[in-house]
Order: C-alpha cells, then structure tokens, then sequence
C-alpha cells in the first residue's frame, strides 16, 4: 500500500465491529459496576451541554475513544440513572443483560419486518412470542393466534390506544355516519394515565368529550361502574355516542386496580370498546396469586402491558392483545403496490403494518424471545415476586413509624406514603412538607423517589423494581427518608416556636 | 454454600452481561460475514416458524448457547437479509458499527428522557444532535434550536407526520371551529408515501379529505403546482378548507423530486401547513450536489428525513425538524401533576413528550451522535457518494444493453428499469414480462429487489444502500439480470413461436 492510499471506509466490517462492540461492552459493564456511586437524580443546570460540545458536527472521523471518553465526562452526568439500584421514580424501566442481549441482535440483524415477507421469522416470532405471553398471563384464547384473536408488539402503551382508538372510531363512524366524530365519547377516571387523554386528541375526538370520571379514597381510586353507567346514560340523553372506555391494571398513582368485569359488562351494554392498561401490572399478572385482577379479561377487546416496565425488557416494548385484530386492520391498513406480494395476497400471513402507526418496525419480539427464554416463567415470577416483596418490606417500615401514614393500598411494588400532616403547625394538608420532604431526599443524589397528588392529597411514591435494586437499598432509602423527616420536623417545630 | 442453596438470580449481574454479550457479538460478526452466503429474500413458507418453536413458554431459563443455536437454525432461514450486500430492495436500512455501538449505549443506559429532568442528558445531547444534522443539511436557523426552531427525534416518518397533521389540525380547528374537522383537506401526489393517507386518517380527516392528486412522466412524477393550487381552489370553492400539504423529496417509487419552492409558495397562499418529507433523499443532501433539492425549505413548516434509511444508522431514527414547535407542543402537550418538576415549571427546558406521540422515549440521540462523530461529515459524504456512483455504475450498464430501459430519470442511488416490452410478442405493457424478470432474480436468492408501477408501467427498482454493497455486487446483480432475461425473452421467443 503507498503511503497516499486513502484508507478505505468500511462503516460495518466484522473485525472493527467486534472490537469497538467489545470496548462499549465493557463501558457499560463498567457502568453498572459504578451506577450506584452517582447522584441518581442529575444535578445539571439546564442548557449545561451546550457549553461541553462543539456546535457544529465534526468534520472528520473520530476515534471511539474520544466518544466514550464524553459518554463518560459528559453525559453520564446529565444522566437521571434509571438503573441506578436507588432508582424509586415514575415506574422502572427495568433493564436486563437478557434484555440487552435480545436488543443487541434485533439491533444487529436490523431487518424491518413490516411485512411477512420483508422478513418472516421477525412476524412469526412476533406471533409466537405474543401467544407465549398470553398465556403465561392465562389469556382467554380469544385473544390469542392459536384461538381466534392476536397481539403486537408496539413501543409504547400511547401507540397501543392511538391505534385501538382509531379501530373502535371508525368502526363507529362506518355506523353513525363519517361527519359524526364530534359525538363520540371516550371514558378512563381520574386515575387513568395521561396518554388516553393524549391519545384521544390525536384521534380527533374533541376535548370536550373525553371523560375523566372521579375516583375517591373510598373506592381506593378505582373507576366506581356505577359512576361510568351514569356518565354513559347521560352523554346518551345528550345525543352522544360512548366510543371506548379504558380500565386501567395498575395505575401511575397509587396502583390502583378498575374493577376489570363489572366494567366489562358496561361496556358491552353499551357497545363501547373497552381496553384494559395494564401497562404497569399486568407483567405481575404470570403469577398466580396476581392473576385475579384480570378477572373479566374475557370481556374486553383489548389488553395492553409494558415489558419494559417491569419484565426484564429493555426499552421499548409494549404488548398489545386485540379479541378482533381484523377491526384494527380495517382502521389502519393501506394498500400500497410497492409493498404487493404473493404472501400477502393469499392473506394467510400477518403484516404488521396494518397492526400499528408507522410503516417500518424493529425486531422487537427478538428481544421479548430472549428474556422469556433466558429467565423463564421460574425466574420472571421470582422476579416479579422479589420485587414485591420489597415492596412489602418498606411499607412494613413506613407502618412502624408512627409520623408517617400508607395513603393508599399497596397492591403491587408501589408503596405510596407521606408524613401524616401536623395540624397544629400550619402546614394544612402535608403537601409542604412532604414535598420538601421529597426534594430534601432527592437533592441528597442518594435515591430518586417522586409524587402524586391522590384525592387532594400530595403522596411520595416509592416505585421499586430496578433490577439491581436489592434489601439493602430499600432500607438504606427507609434511613434516608427517616434522617431527611427528622430534621424537617425539627425544623418545623423551631419555626412553629418561632425559632430559628 | 451448602448444595440446597437456591441459586442467586441476577438478570443484571455485570459479569455475566459482559460475558454473554461478548458471545451475542461473536455470532453478529460471524452473521455478517456469512450474509452474503444466505437467500437474501427468505424462501420459508407461511408458517413454518410455528413448527419449529414450542407453543407455549419455558418454565425453566434456559442458557444462551440453546437461544443462539435457534437464531441460527429457526430464525435465519426466515430472514430477508436486509444487511445483505445484494439487498437492493424497498429503500436500504443501512446498518453501520457505528449505529449499533450507539443504540448499545441507548439500550445498556436505557434511560427514559420523556422530560428533561427525567434524564437532562438526553434531552439536551437530541437538541443539539437535531442542531448538528439541521447544519449539515444547511436548514435554515428557522429550524434549529439555535436559531427560532427545534427538532426531535421519532421513530418513523409516519410517527412525524401524525404529528405536525395533528398540529396542523388543532391550529386550523382553533380557527374555524372544533367540529369542523370534516372540512379539512390534505394534499399529496400519486407518489406521496402511504402514510400520509394514512395518518391523515389516524388524525380523523376524512378519508374524502384526501387528495391524491396525479403525476406523470411529463413532469418526472413530480407534483405540479398548477395542479396543487387547482385542487385548492376547487377545494375552497366546495367550502373545505386546505390544511396540509407534503411535498417529498425522493419518493419511494423513483425517487422523485417534488418542486419544493414553488409548493412553499402556494402554501403560503392558501396557508395550509408545508410539511417536507426527505424520508430517502434527505441524508444525501449533505452533500453540495445533492442541496440544491432542498431550496425552498424556508417555505416550510415541517421537514423529516429518515436517518435509518441511508445515514448508516440503525432502526429506527427520523429527524424532524419544525420552525413553529410551539405548534406541536399545543397540540401534543399533557399537564400531568405526576411529571411535575421545577425545571419544567420553568419552561426553560425541552419536554420531548410534548414533542411526539408516546410518553416513553428510547435514548435515539446518542446513537445519531455516535454516528456523526464515529464518521464525521466527511464519510458521510464517501458513504452516500459511494452508493450513487454504484448506482450510475449499474444506470450505465443497463443503458448499454439495448433490451433495457430506464424507466424514470435516476437522482439518487435508485435505478428504476425493465425490459422493454415486445409489441410483436402479445406481452402488451411488459408488465407480465418484468414480473417475471424480477421473480426469477428474487428467487434465485442471489439478490433482492422490489418493483413499482409509475404512470401505468410496472418498473424494476434497484435500491443500492445496503452497507456491505461493494462494485462486485453491483456487477453481479447486473450479470444475474442479463441472465435471467436472456432466459425469459427465449423463452417468450419459443412460446410466440409456438414452440416448447
């Protein structure tokens, strides 16, 4: 080779990708080695990275090193660590090597199966793997390929309503009339998450007629039939056509669960889709002594959970289970020539475009293939359980310590509790106080915990099921929330006598 | 540790993630190696998965050796080699080294960024990442957060274009009044990807709404001006109101090239939203010759490229970029007390889940990053180049072979031929005839293309992008095409000649 040979660029040759893979490999393992040693919550000023990178992309190639080197200096700083083992926030997103390894080949095999064709193993794993699921959740086989129903794999539970809201729109717009939209109604309580609202929107159903029906302490913020039999009579009276209702497995606040059959029956009198979001929960549902809160699962038309929540699943992953994917595939299929095959005339395979927003997919049921078969049922209810059990263990905590209160049942791994509210201190209802109770613990980069506001009340959650998360972390975060309350109550007390 | 001792179970234990992973990255590189040795469009039948997988879970975890064997022997046989050097179907998804070390950082980090403080990092590496990008293509500072603008990050075109219809939607609706939805008029051409039909729908805009409206070869199959301000006004005539036109910029078919400034222009007229869709061509407009594509971009509300088609970056990844964000944010936007935080109190800080579809969002910045810095500008600029030049290798070979024809003019690095069609012969279009040219390509599995029909004719497209196609392959393909239609055409000699 002479000295002016321009090296040749060769963006995906095998022996390159093996070392530099390996190198990134070894950076991760060494971060989760260390996870535990970082603020879990960043502690940047917003606009902080702007000052650290260039402005501009390099014009030149850089060398891996350089890269890892800011991941290391730069990024990691401005990381909230979600797989920190004090990581208690929002919901976990629960990462696994199983996980990983399944992202890794999905990533690496990068086909786009958007139809069978395109690649049929990645729509026939999908398919299989969707029915493993099922099962393991002991879906009624109406839900199932090898029964007379189906399921996919979306990013997210938003997709999963989006597309099931459009389903039941149009089928009910092909009923009442195509200019009729402005009538349908769309039912979840307070407690639903935001994304059916969102969702709803997107669809094009007006704001007005989304329902946010009210839940209460006495009902432990479950969606009261009574209360959505009522609603649905009224909108009726007003010439309103109810469209779909959402009960929700699991929900963000409090993890609190809509009682799925009673609801089931409501929605089959007034022929409204009913989906259950189980985004959270439904992963807790493989084991048995979880599995009644899917009592009545038979009557709704479709069932979402999220595998990257609190199955081992590396983002993204969510499960979506349809009793009639035929009226998805009605809402969303497009007949385009380009993608026109022989396979998918004879129409005796699934293309999941037709299953979903977008054209192009990742291999995600690699990575769900993976999980399930590296943990199997055993390990992912051992799982599931250790979880719980630690969830137990810290609300066992909070009981025993008489300034604190559970402000709501703990069903699953969500514990969700406060300071009982001093009356005589002026602090009213204990929103203050147990809000800067939380920031006093959070701001301390020893745990990351966040908040509700559940019945007016203002509750600390304590989400746990990061998969390194382990006894003694729960227990460092109880010593860490009683040593932050100590000195605000002193504190309180001070002020309230004047002090300080 | 006594022999009863239940084994400790440890889904992410960094030992064991390095060691697994190491052998996950092994098999990838002995893949690439082998891809070109596989059919590159899979030969399985329907079904046959189902028959080599056991149809329900394991209970026991089962070791990685058992996982891969089955990628190997199931999974493999039922793959279309998209990362094939002879893959020259659909567009290319262009895996890179480069795009997978990003998306293992992603997915090993797996953070969830839906707002800032979920992990400032993300949010703020994706802001100047869509800066970097928005640069490189020359946009105008409109787009960019540095200048008025901003841009996100999705995971398909169609995710992009659900979002700024919705948008679109909401302002116009704000305008003329909410239930008036049905009035709303969408334009593309008979070229404009599917899913702009499709997410006009998703978005609730009737399907009448939808003008589709016709191209030629006269114009290259771009769309007309003439005929788009036409439409409008008969539109407004009617009493609809335009709300959104996309212009693309390399359709799936051929390639082609709407008028973009002319299209901006009308778009101002009628003030309907002006969304650019350079899903295919976007990437190769960071290179000077490629630029002059984009002039008029200004005119734009809206532009999205697809990363994950020809930047080397693996799926999925789609930039866009808007000059109003605020418009999205209206219309996509929740306030959910659970998110609640001081730095979006603030409103100092980017909340990417107002910005897109779902809450959940996967850490695609740091792979785009990866991508740019691993290659710099200057490769990216090699690697398009290179395909193009394969691509006017291959236009220039099927020019000189008097049998073929090309079909529509050749922009970027898709040839669009066929076999001219034999009057004598009683073939009539050559439909037939190039059907079954391009089925015996297909499964010889030597190589893999798709066809169009454009203005009436059934073309042959030659998508050249994959990462591993070299000159070899290109030569190889052209040799495996003359070979194939040398068989046709004497056999369709025998067959008008009343032989065989």
């Amino acid at each position: 080779m002479g000295s002016h040979s321009t090296p040749s660029f060769s963006p995906l040759d095998p022996k390159s990708f093996s070392e530099e893979s390996m190198r990134v490999i070894d950076f991760l393992a060494d971060y989760y080695k260390n996870v535990e040693k970082y603020p879990v919550q960043s502690r940047v000023e917003p606009g902080y990275l702007l000052h650290q990178l260039p402005n501009t992309a390099p014009y030149c190639p850089e060398p891996l090193e350089n890269i890892l080197k800011d991941v290391n200096d730069s990024i990691i700083p401005g990381l909230t660590h979600w797989q920190s083992p004090n990581f208690f926030a929002y919901f976990q997103a629960n990462a696994s090597t199983a996980g990983f390894l399944g992202e890794m080949l999905c990533s690496g095999l990068n086909v786009v199966g958007f139809n069978w064709i395109a690649s049929p193993a990645a729509t026939e794993l999908e398919c299989i793997v969707m029915d493993w699921m099922g099962k393991m959740l002991k879906l009624p086989s109406s839900f199932l390929f090898s029964g007379t129903g189906g399921g996919v794999l979306h990013g997210s539970t938003c997709e999963a309503i989006v597309c099931t809201l459009a389903a039941a729109r149009d089928e009910a717009l092909e009923e009442i009339g195509s200019d009729c939209i402005t009538k349908l109604v769309v039912y979840g309580s307070d407690q639903t998450h935001f994304t059916l609202q969102k969702a709803s929107k997107l669809v094009g159903i007006p704001q007005a007629n989304f329902r946010s029906l009210a839940t209460s302490f006495s009902s432990e913020f479950a969606l009261s039939p009574d209360v959505v039999r009522a609603a649905m009579e009224e909108d009726v009276a007003a010439g309103l056509v109810p469209l779909y209702i959402c009960a929700t497995v699991g929900t963000t606040a409090t993890g609190a669960v809509d009682p799925v059959e009673p609801l089931g029956h409501i929605a089959k009198e007034h022929k409204v889709w009913f989906h259950i979001d189980a985004a959270y929960a439904g992963s807790a549902c493989i084991c048995p002594e979880f599995r009644h809160y899917l009592v009545g699962v038979e009557l709704a038309d479709s069932i979402s959970l999220n595998p990257h929540k609190w199955f081992l699943t590396n983002m993204d992953c969510c499960c979506l289970w349809l009793k009639n994917p035929k009226s998805l595939i009605d809402s969303l299929s497009t007949d385009s020539e380009l993608l026109r095959n022989s396979a998918s005339d004879s129409k005796a395979v699934v293309d999941y475009k037709d299953w979903q927003i977008a054209l192009s997919r990742r291999f995600r049921a690699m990575k769900l293939w993976v999980v399930i078969r590296r943990n199997g049922l055993a390990n992912l209810m051992v799982h599931i359980r250790s979880d719980v059990n630690l969830a137990k263990r810290f609300e066992a905590m909070v009981l025993e310590d008489d300034r604190f209160e559970i402000v709501a049942p703990r069903r699953f791994a969500l514990v969700c509790f406060r300071l009982k509210p001093k009356v005589d201190d002026g602090d009213g209802d204990g929103s203050d106080l147990n809000r800067r109770l939380l920031d006093a613990v959070n701001s301390s980069g020893r745990a990351f915990m966040t908040h509700a506001v559940v019945g007016g009340v203002y509750v600390i959650r304590c989400a746990i099921g990061s998969t390194l998360t382990e006894e003694q972390h729960v227990d460092d975060l109880w010593k860490l929330v009683q040593e932050k309350a100590r000195f605000l109550l002193l504190d309180n007390t001070l002020l309230s006598n004047g002090g300080i």
